[in-house]
């Protein structure tokens, strides 16, 4: 399997990465600089596909040939974002909030091609059990919360004890629904056999 | 994070021993050779534990202080089991199965301490989008189904462009419900902080 044209991954997330070489496609990855706001008006679940235009746009002008994939994550608790947190106090509280509740993480993705951006997006529902203190503190000071949409990687110490079940793709929630990445590559012709 | 006791994971499965280095404990590996049968009257989600302790009965009496650990993987579509596939053939026939449906994956443990075994199953329901004859045939190609309950890993490029949606826990289709056995270790006071 591969590419009828050059792909680059827009995206700093290690995960992303290593997701698309599991996938077994060549890329190379180029980073773009956009602003993560949106406006407010904006609905939960249009914010990922919006935050994906926005950092597809400074390569619309200077492709060829070129794929671009960039995506965003987001999760969202009680219809509320919760960003990235800022330390690790912040993370400890956004993990209080998602202890033994259910959340959704969403990740949007746009695969700009000859100038056109073709947007998909998938929603997975995620069910923590009640997290003590404890766990939240040995988490964070072992792992990397920081980065992370919701302060917790799924595939993460965290997502192994902690995460009783999941309604949805597993891979969105890494950071890119992955089948529905190769979904759009097929139809619209990209893929060689 | 460390066990009181020495822990011994007691499976061939690279998927497993894979897992439990994520959750962050120590162990060595101790395969036994229990053979996979079990008594036909037994219902489907009784097998993986029914399995698990058969795997762990070999050590019952060699052990003093140690931990054992052992589980079983099974995958069942319309109520019936599908084995290991023998043959790349069998492997074809067991995916076609799967496609375009939904089937259940059920991995029992059996954590054995102090002569005593303690089980935990859980179920995973797994969606397929229908999968191509060319998919079929490139997965069998290019990685490894053979060893795999149900013909699949997962974590593997079927798993990441077939898998629409699961419902459960992810860790388990891989072959380990990680959270229910840091659950259990817990519940003996086994864990260390």
């Amino acid at each position: 399997m591969k590419l009828k044209a050059p792909l680059i991954l827009a995206s700093h997330s290690p995960r992303r990465q290593q997701l698309m070489r599991e996938l077994g496609l060549e890329f190379t990855i180029e980073i773009s600089n956009a602003d993560e706001s949106f406006p407010a008006e904006i609905a939960i679940p249009e914010v990922p596909t919006y935050l994906a235009r926005k950092k597809a746009l400074p390569f619309k002008e200077k492709l060829q040939n070129e794929i671009v994939i960039t995506a965003d994550t987001i999760v969202a608790s009680n219809n509320r974002i919760l960003d990235k947190p800022r330390n690790k106090d912040d993370a400890r509280k956004i993990l209080g909030t998602l202890s033994g509740k259910s959340h959704f993480a969403y990740t949007g993705v746009c695969l700009l091609y000859h100038k056109k951006c073709h947007v998909v997006m998938d929603r997975t529902e995620v069910i923590f059990k009640k997290l003590s203190a404890g766990e939240i503190d040995y988490y964070i000071q072992h792992y990397m919360p920081l980065d992370k949409a919701g302060a917790y990687g799924i595939q993460e110490w965290i997502g192994m004890i902690g995460i009783e079940k999941i309604i949805g793709s597993y891979f969105n929630v890494v950071g890119l629904p992955v089948n529905k990445v190769y979904g759009l590559l097929q139809k619209l012709n990209l893929i060689e056999w």
